[in-house]
């Protein structure tokens, strides 16, 4: 008997927000793995931000995916087959097999996963992608200083809330926008953030940023964009680094939103603005897994999972987190 | 008998273009210079973009100019009283005692000036303030690689028609953008530019871009801002560098233009973007005019002056260079 695979591909090219009708569920026989190649039962996948970028047509950092193809993503889960040294029966592996049940990947690209360091869903989490990328984008692109003003937009989101974290260790005043007022209470009481305020029932975001930011703003972590952008700008200190992760609230636009132009900031108060990917830090993953592993051992890094049960849930879980449903890392547990 | 100053001051602030009634020619007793000042009779005055912002009320990233106070900027001329040790009557100097016939400048912020070595105007010019500002904007910030392609918008002007050259004697194919066909022709024909396009006569500068520029762009050295930047920015290839030294097209609006939000290209494209004021960079200044001047002398870098005469021109020639009627640096012949 053929073992059956459960997987979500792309049905429709969105327009504007996705929706569940431009996703469709479908049953496929299970393909065995090649030579160098491990199939994982998928127990957790990971849903982000950049995967809308993957649904519009043509290339844009990477390849969109093809209609009828199975939606790309982060996963972990247990390798039921392995034709890879690297990998036996029962590893657990963090791979990049989409949205599956069960997934194929290669052994070479595929990380294994310690189930007694760590629960295995971090490796989506606080201890893979969105960590290394909290991590990369504050210190390596935002430089923040001890002292500093940081500010984080998307702040209770997956990677936002490590963002504001690190950059709490690091010894500076971490500010946050959030799109509710149990968010602000979650990064604010929870996770150290000295102040934030809720973008969704502030009228003036200027305001709340001159009160909440006193001494104006050193480094701004950008997961969101738009108009949190631009009054964010207009409070960054001479020297100031914008690091431009995510322009989340852009993403489901047909056209560009237009915006005031304020470039000439950037000249009176020598700003730089470094937009950045984090699979060009490759050779930094190591050591940005290490410490963020010692911080969360330690205690001074917390991390929240929201966590959706189902493969068939998993467009939902999607479409709900480019909306901000979620606070900390969404994920859609599978097996 | 007293000996007297012609001055320039300022008589209202502007709104929107400056007018020569916001200016005011008057006539003052000339003030002997103090312990440590140096009194210098203008020969040449330096009219540039950023006195505009110097107009407005309020410190931008320099205190403003009072009303009723005479205009700030560069100017060279010869000593004609000294009281500092390092200046003697009948040297010539560089100074910042603005639009007026004699300035008082403190001898320490004075710079000599070797009449034999280069004519003096060029002090103010590809040997002075600009060409420290397009050797910083485009080294420093740029990092031009030969074999890259650099566009810089307002490339006639006193500090494009400087980065170009620079970015060409770099290596790099130099591509400018400029305001009509006689300084197209210029940049082309005389100072090696590979390729210009007339941006009040393109109807599509995207399609221009995309000819001109068949390998995209790697640097981009921003002078002007506007809908130039808009196409320069959706052409920049993967890890571009955009060089921020002025936004003119901006400087004369009363609110904020709008413009579309392009912020997610910096994600995609990892682009960087830094605004720079050539103050912050005073330890290259030396190594700078040092390249500058061996580039001029074996003929690798021209320049063009573009200079009126009389000090009572300076507000018509300072406006006209704002709305871009000069090619070169324009200077105001005042001795």
């Amino acid at each position: 008997m053929t073992q059956m695979n459960w997987r979500i591909v792309l049905a429709a090219r969105p327009k504007g927000l996705p929706t569940e009708a431009d996703f469709r569920l479908e049953e496929v026989p299970i393909v065995q793995p090649g030579e160098g190649e491990i199939l994982v039962r998928t127990r957790y996948l990971s849903v982000d931000p950049y995967m809308r970028g993957r649904m519009n047509e043509g290339a844009s950092y990477a390849p969109g995916v093809g209609l009828g193809e199975v939606m790309v993503g982060g996963a972990v889960g247990d390798v039921v087959a392995s034709r890879h040294a690297g990998f036996a029966e029962g590893d657990v592996a963090q791979v990049h097999s989409g949205w599956q049940d069960y997934g194929l990947a290669s052994g070479d690209g595929a990380r294994k996963v310690d189930p007694d360091l760590a629960p295995i869903s971090t490796s989506l989490g606080v201890l893979g992608m969105p960590g290394i990328t909290a991590w990369v984008g504050l210190l390596e692109i935002g430089h923040p200083q001890a002292g500093e003003t940081v500010v984080v937009s998307g702040a209770a989101g997956a990677v936002g809330s490590l963002v504001g974290q690190i950059a709490r260790i690091k010894g500076c005043r971490v500010v946050g926008v959030a799109g509710s007022d149990v968010k602000v209470s979650h990064v604010t009481d929870e996770l150290g953030f000295a102040a934030a305020f809720n973008y969704k029932t502030t009228l003036d975001y200027g305001a709340a940023l001159g009160e909440l930011c006193p001494d104006g703003v050193d480094v701004y972590f950008d997961n969101v964009g738009g108009t949190i952008s631009d009054a964010v700008l207009q409070h960054m200190n001479v020297g100031g680094r914008i690091s431009v992760c995510g322009q989340i609230s852009q993403y489901n636009l047909r056209t560009p939103e237009m915006g005031p132009r304020l470039t000439w900031l950037f000249i009176t108060r020598r700003l730089q603005m470094r937009g950045f990917l984090v699979f060009d830090f490759e050779k930094l993953y190591a050591k940005a897994l290490q410490e963020m592993s010692a911080w969360v051992q330690d205690g001074r890094l917390s991390y929240r999972e929201d966590i959706v049960a189902g493969l068939e849930q998993t467009p939902a879980a999607f479409i709900g987190m480019l909306t901000g449903d979620n606070i900390g890392k969404r994920l859609v547990q599978v097996a």
